[in-house]
């Protein structure tokens, strides 16, 4: 839509005809065939992916050059194409559609011709110079796409997970903050959205820390799971085309590069055709979406009203909330959220289909795969800490309302059950619904407790222990 | 990213607070504050969407400004400025992520903002002038969000429907030529993947096209189901606080704008509040998803080898395969195709969740619905246009191995089970297998029946004809 | 685990080798082989589905019979065989797993070994002499596992469709004497849990109705999409191995035996391999659970409490809630019901994959699709049936909740942004929430409007009127 | 179907009224409302789900009775009843549909009336008599549906996931068997289904054994994450209603009982309420699924044919393949196997969405969480044991095939790129295309290299190696 009818064009041939690019196009023919050939969903790749790629083809290129299969200055200059594009330059000449046959194969070569433009620009030749650099036999030098490409998802995905477990700690910070501020906030417990027995509000915010704290160990682990990279077994593992030296060393130059933990799989084979790391991680980053989805449904149930719905805490307002409803606040924050799990898990589905689809020596799916783990990856992220930070810390109680809804709640009366019986609480609750009195009042009415047991059977201190011991009940009588 | 730094900026102020904003946006402050809010995918929204979602703002206020609830002038403004967007203008001021809370507010206050400012400046005002044109007492005038954004989302699907059925259409096409050029092509139908009966490779391209023709019919008729609209309804449904004409009135000027047949829902809570038309579509597009995922398939197992595999067909290159193996054609097409196939799976499992948790008067979730289907909609048309144009006209077929792999398969032998009996084809088998000859040329050998009976029996006239008559099997006899 | 060691066995052989069955057993070894070789989920094939198989096997019979290439007396008693079965007889000799490989040849072989046994038996011989009715060459004749069974699948789904949409209709109309019997009760709305603009309960259950009155259509429809069966078409649809009469008759004899609408699909090809109208009907079966997931969420949500929730309505006690809890009622149906909707949807994605996997000539995972959408198809009708009979009948409104959180609620000013504007109605709201008035009582002490004006506006019959008209606001002022 | 009219009957009543149920029914009348309520499936529930839930049970009134809560004979006849059902008696009473509304209340209350029916007996009473042992005061004495039902669903994964280890193993093992066995079998790699370089069949199974590998430590690892139980918690974690002594204990005693490291969770509402573990395990189990899926595939594929296909090894044969195709021989098993890793996956999409739509205190869908988990693993067993036995050891290589497929493939010449370069390769792979020639004996004749040397470059042993070493292309010229 923004494109200006280029003044200057250059012409590259293949073995399928000739092409006119853009004269100032760092890309070449086969990054324009395919731009054609793939007009699928509009997108870009994600940008710690081509950070990553260039990441990689910058290993390859310096374990060439220190071996001598790469001559010095070419070898120099291809390595600082690469830094600049892992940099952050030249993102907008990587303009393959993330949905691609080939395995991804578009998407190298569109490195490889960018890279060899910008190196051989370096080097003081000509961007539409393929001879001075060659993208294949120079920048793509004893690789193959079905080794660069996978490893640049893991050194990518590994990236992201980083940042992810960080916003999830920052979540689970937020969250254990209000576990300790709302410690002494008595309300009713919910199952089933019926009323049941009385806890703290501190003791919602602890459950839902509790269970972001798995989520932190789990993506802590499964980064160990994806460091492993197939780089040097070229097409299908068996490193053929490349050099035994090359082979044992690009691993190692890539975890220098990155400063990331990667090394070489033990079976090259089984790391270019099995995707079920990719699953595991994904499956990881649904446990993830399933407990955002968790939580931010219940912060939206306990804030709704706000006088018509619980009212049982009040979410900080970020923005006005309705076009036509004045004063309104929604839970936007974790609606957002909402939308961002149930597409992470959309994705683990695809994840999961595409890894199973593999066939024989590679998974030719795998660029279905990149695109849709980074998305996830990058929700999750922006779920975490949109919660953390616009959401949970400006969280406030209404202990006003918590406090009425216990009193009305007649699963309060569940405290009785050891020493009264099943059948004699049914009872009494059934006499204090009829009378309209609150189970606590009731209690005293009818002589069950003396009011000072009463309230200390429904004190924070109380109900955050675990179990009774026998003493509790002992001015408690059967009505 | 690419953001410089503006000279200039101008404070916008609400509820909440200031924010300052460059001087030169049409957006203003909610905008601005959703912006912040949610940085969760870094996509923008559909361009049909943007489309549509303009033409409901235009149809609403030429609504208004027919009825007399807004002044002329204003009225006008308004209305140019919505069909400047419309018409492709202004997309780079719709800035909100597609990922949002609020069931589309940050959106339509986007458009509201952005509309004002831009008929702001035509009436001769100023971008950041909020009293000339008001986004919300003028742009939004008898709107909410919840009746203006399904509205947007239906128009836009229907709009991409009708594509995507001419893009299904080409692809239908395409096939039943196929289906013609290889009438007389004699090859060995497999089940399982493995040898079966004989049939012709034009029935193999009959089938895949019957399927699309199903494909077909069902987009066309499921357009019938998403075109009534809850514009008018307001926030619930009810239509409260917009005028009785405006009600009556604004979906029909809609359908004059889009030139769609839209028309207003009789129950307008029910069309706001769910969303099951949405799974349906989506449905839809899941039953076209697989049927491109067993051609893709389909073509690629028919094309594999091409020396060590079926190697039946070949398919057109387009580009080169391989950045490692010389000489590769790689079937990119079917591979890409799959994998927007998978994705439109994993966006319908995401849709259906999302139309399932809608709560009472609203579906809260409908952004991330919209982001879903719009994109499986896109993916699929690409899809059928790419493997229609860039793959099936190109389709050649490779007779001499399809009559090669007839010959060798034993499963040939099935022609002669009506006239022999299972239990002697059985051994009829067994016997040419042990001699190394294949099923014809054994029959001949063994006198189960003369040279051009068996020719006969194999011929693609034979084969197109729907089950036996005694006849045909006149001269065979049981060896 | 029932097993007990049969007295009397009786071998059987085929090409693999020899096996000792109970004598007693209908089926013979192919079965018992299927029984070994598949021990996966434990599962019996759905009742129908066997129902509709011996449905098939009975027609295709008959028409051998009528045909003249089964004899009278065999064919006969064929007949009679598969007439017991589809009469409910047998069922527990139908013992292969429904998980199974072979496209559903196992599952074949099963029926025809049972059929056979029983025909000989019927024809005075024994269970085990298979050659007085063979059950390849008598009961097997002219057909293929490949048309047998997915011709079988369409019965059968045809069948559980007619009694889906029976209980669709059920669960529409119990909804829709509770919009009437509710039309009076005056409630808030809520968007995105918050409070919104008023409405009544009636209006609740009319759009539920409206809902699953677009269920009831698509059942109806999806029905035609399945009656073409492939019966007849043989291995790949070819019709190889069966004569030309036998293929055009067949399925007009299916269709008098069922009393169902088949008819024989145009290209048996296509019919045979393709399996997408599988994924259309599926498609549909989502769109319900969809409207099912939300109606029992929002059931539950309205009745949320009783006392610390929503309560709004109240669900009848179908049993006792809790094991603990005592007098506690749970939402038991919806629970159950949101459990089904949830499995439909799991089931939609196996069947829309198991679609797409598809290849070449044959769908291989038939059994499969077939097991998940007949258990779909299952779910759903238990859900609509209980979710009509055991709770929506005996749903109360609790109409004095419903008219305290009307009163209680801001939004309701929404009524008056028309004639106040929105940023005095936000004022009005602020002031009445600081003083804790309501807003009805706040609008008269404020002036805004007399007492009866206030209650004209809130009354059900100007909320069921679609949008105002200037006369109703005469009386309200600027406060 | 099998019932008969009972001849006598007991009546039960309750709060809701009178029920008549045979006279020698263990369970009671909860569990016979709950079956008229709940018809939706028609399965059972999981026997080692119902094993593990009696031993919850047994657990439970074994530390009732060393606390000296439950009077010695009630305990020890409980307990023993207990026990029965643990060691696989009574099976056939608990008949509530797994299907089920109340989070598992109606399983509870099954277990409880069967347990307190069969201690009466024990005791000397009737079956009937609910004073002797009472099914709520004795049975399910400081227990809630709420910390039984989640901690029989861990015990049962527990014990099911250590099966399904077992079978990965021996899964494994069957392939590294062929490992070694097809260690010298030249062919060639496939990828994108294309002819690519030359490797060993053994790699291929080497391959497969690595990723089966990474399927038994994750489905060891993730033991641990389902360990923690919620036993104790009572109601909502918070272990209200229990004495200090016995929510201290019973953990234990549970451990004690079923041999398992079961221990209580730190957090007891969190293990209520959260889900996510599930989602964790049923991740593993999908990464296991799209293994599978991909074995099976590969399978299929290099197995197809026999004659018109890859055919390049045999799967054993278990069954006769065709009712229609005399000779066949179908992949069932990996079929089967397919079927079952296609389920898994739309179990855990079940699984992830039941977990993340639990609702503050507690997760409502438990039961179809329970379902879904336990049949995934069952069939994952299946499969691994399946392919194991049925399949991997007895599949043989057809070398010749292997070998003359390798052969013909153009791909093999990418052996030369590292010292002819990419075009020289391509031009010498169209020549041999050309003249029909295969690439080593064209290799040969045009003088690239003596025949030696072309054979040790396609040895075994050659393609073992990773990466080249300068000296193996000393012989090679360019041509």
């Amino acid at each position: 839509m923004r494109n200006q009818e280029p003044e200057r064009l250059r012409t590259e041939r293949d073995g399928i005809g000739e092409i006119d690019l853009p004269a100032d196009a760092y890309y070449g023919i086969h990054t324009s065939r395919a731009v054609r050939n793939f007009p699928f969903s509009g997108y870009r790749l994600h940008p710690a992916f081509i950070r990553a790629f260039a990441q990689v083809k910058q290993a390859c290129a310096k374990t060439n050059a220190l071996l001598g299969h790469l001559s010095g200055e070419r070898g120099q200059a291809i390595m600082d194409a690469c830094a600049e594009i892992a940099g952050g330059a030249f993102h907008d000449q990587i303009v393959v559609d993330p949905f691609q046959g080939g395995a991804g194969t578009s998407t190298n070569m569109n490195f490889n011709e960018v890279i060899a433009a910008r190196a051989a620009e370096r080097l003081g030749g000509d961007r539409g110079d393929r001879e001075l650099v060659n993208p294949l036999r120079h920048v793509n030098m004893h690789q193959s796409t079905n080794d660069v490409f996978p490893t640049a998802l893991r050194v990518a995905a590994t990236d992201l997970l980083m940042e992810l477990e960080r916003a999830v700690a920052s979540l689970q910070e937020s969250l254990q903050r209000k576990e300790t501020e709302f410690r002494d906030v008595v309300k009713v417990g919910r199952t089933e959205l019926t009323d049941a027995v009385p806890m703290t509000l501190g003791m919602s915010f602890g459950a839902f820390a509790e269970a972001v704290s798995r989520d932190r160990w789990r993506i802590f682990k499964c980064r160990e799971r994806i460091k492993r990279v197939n780089l040097g077994g070229t097409a299908i593992g068996t490193g053929l085309g490349a050099p035994r030296d090359y082979v044992l060393a690009v691993a190692g130059n890539l975890a220098a590069i990155t400063g990331l933990p990667v090394s070489r799989a033990e079976n090259l084979l089984d790391a270019t055709q099995n995707a079920d790391v990719f699953v595991e991680v994904s499956g990881m980053l649904k446990a993830c979406a399933a407990n955002l989805l968790k939580i931010g449904s219940d912060l939206r149930l306990l804030s709704s009203g706000p006088a018509a719905g619980l009212g049982e805490i009040t979410l900080p307002p970020i923005q006005a909330g309705s076009s036509i409803m004045a004063g309104k606040v929604n839970p936007v924050m974790p609606e957002a959220v909402t939308q961002a799990a149930l597409r992470v898990m959309g994705n683990d589905q695809t994840i999961a289909l595409a890894a199973g689809l593999g066939q024989l020596e590679l998974n030719h799916l795998l660029p279905l795969i990149t695109h849709s783990l980074l998305e996830s990856m990058t929700l999750l992220t922006a779920s975490c800490l949109g919660l953390a930070d616009n959401c949970v810390r400006g969280i406030e109680a209404r202990p006003d309302r918590c406090r009425a809804h216990v009193e009305q709640s007649a699963a309060l009366a569940t405290v009785l059950v050891p020493v009264l019986g099943y059948d004699a609480v049914e009872k009494l609750v059934a006499d204090a619904r009829r009378n309209g009195t609150p189970i606590p009042a009731h209690m005293v009415e009818a002589g069950v407790a003396p009011a000072d047991t009463v309230e200390r059977l429904f004190s924070p201190r109380q109900l955050c222990k675990l179990g009774f011991t026998p003493g509790e009940y002992e001015e408690v009588n059967t009505p």
